[in-house]
């Protein structure tokens, strides 16, 4: 792709902030890791943690505001990007990840978490071996905080699916006039400027919905990493990004095998993630 | 796109699927069209008509019943479709359209010609000039007719929902295990043959809803048009056809303007509908 010819398109624009925030990331997952580990030494050093995970949310929050700003009338964009393979859009909601996703992200760390502990006591009475203690502490949530964690849970569904049915009336609102009745009109037929005027406000509309629900997910971040410890909280931050990032890399893969060759989105100037397997190429 | 190397990717399939789809809708467009107008000079000739809408919906179900073949573990390619905008994408559900967005097109219709034969009627009071009495004759629903088709849409937005709590159930699912837990574990992850199997899976649980939500699409099509005369069904099928591939058209445009050039994703062999634009090309 010839960027120069392309580079002041919106999308390209909004593609750009995509890497970037990609590539902060990736940033975050080895900082976060960093201060784990630095943790397990000193098990005082709670505060830097502290610092660091209202670093990461605060990021989530700049990156939101950002991708708001170019949302203006090409919001679509964000519904379904082509920066994605099929796999992450069919993942997608409102342009993000669901922000009840992220208690089963909590959910699932506990769970894996009890299981590795528990084949570990029993290697160590097998085997009087030395294991690792020190995988992970999800698994010592308490039952008061379970019970905040199981409350966000409840709240955020039905938030969810206020907005769904928003978006779903939206979709439904496109059938209706002045879009349809000039479709219904002529066999094809050219952008004119009510149908324009029409979809413009339509994507505007998107922006205003993706902007509930990134909301939505910022709230909840927030309040998970309220109830929980520094250390568990940096422990949720650096699993909910390890999953992005994998399944990001996952979806490019399967879509690779499945095209017999990259799609054409090279990213002009954005940093991948990870390798330069990242960057989709034009060429075949 | 060297299609030679790509030809024999299941997306490809898929693509050439939709584009052999597109070329049908428009000589349904066709067709219906000149059966309407034949109509009108042979008034009695409701037969040949009823015929068409009935091949018009059976192409309908056998379009879905092909697709579905092709959804076996790469059904996330449907969910948002590389060979669509992403206007286009953002007003998909289920890889198709809302079901509940059929009748919107019947109320759209009829709120739109009953307004031009009110303004046609004005203009023959004040001007008695001959003014085309003959477009359209949706607005002449009974309103026994509108009482069953509000019946419909009452059950199908009931049915959509069940589907989409379904889907919604199945995204969250992934940041469960064994996806997540083997995200969470290490930095980039290679595609293992567990996470190969769980994404499998994950996409076969997309195929089973998308055949679902297509059975809803066929079922609502087929209650609208028995409740409906041949003429009336007819007109609904061409505005519905309209519409598709007016918004694909529009889409298209859009996306090409925001792009700044066009996006990779030509069709290998397959049929564009309208004219040669409809083809994107790998070169800006």
């Amino acid at each position: 792709m010839d960027s120069s010819s392309s580079s002041h398109g919106i999308e390209q624009l909004q593609q750009g902030c995509y890497y970037e925030w990609m590539s902060l990331q990736a940033k975050h997952i080895v900082n976060l890791k960093e201060a784990l580990i630095n943790q397990q030494s000193n098990n005082d050093d709670h505060h830097k943690l502290e610092e660091l995970v209202g670093v990461v949310v605060d990021d989530f929050q700049k990156y939101a505001e950002k991708r708001s700003e170019l949302s203006d009338r090409s919001c679509s964009s964000y519904f379904a990007p082509s920066w994605n393979s099929s796999l992450e859009n069919g993942l997608l909601w409102m342009g993000g990840c669901r922000p009840s996703s992220f208690i089963r992200v909590i959910y699932a760390l506990c769970g894996s978490q009890t299981e590795t502990q528990y084949s570990q006591y029993l290697q160590k009475m097998d085997e009087s071996e030395k294991v690792d203690e020190s995988a992970g502490i999800m698994s010592e949530l308490t039952a008061m905080q379970l019970a905040k964690i199981n409350e966000v849970h409840i709240k955020v569904i039905e938030k969810e699916d206020k907005i769904t049915k928003k978006y779903a009336h939206m979709q439904e609102d496109v059938a209706d006039m002045p879009i349809a009745v000039t479709a219904y009109s002529r066999d094809l037929v050219e952008v004119g400027v009510s149908v324009e005027d029409a979809l413009d406000k339509h994507e505007e509309g998107m922006g205003v919905l993706m902007a509930e629900a990134d909301k939505l997910r910022i709230e909840t971040l927030r309040k998970i990493v309220e109830i929980m410890t520094p250390v568990q909280a940096a422990e949720f931050l650096l699993a909910g990004k390890r999953l992005h990032v994998s399944l990001h890399e996952w979806g490019r893969v399967r879509e690779e095998r499945r095209f017999g060759c990259a799609r054409a989105d090279a990213v002009a100037g954005g940093a991948g993630v990870g390798s330069e397997k990242s960057k989709r190429s034009t060429t075949c």
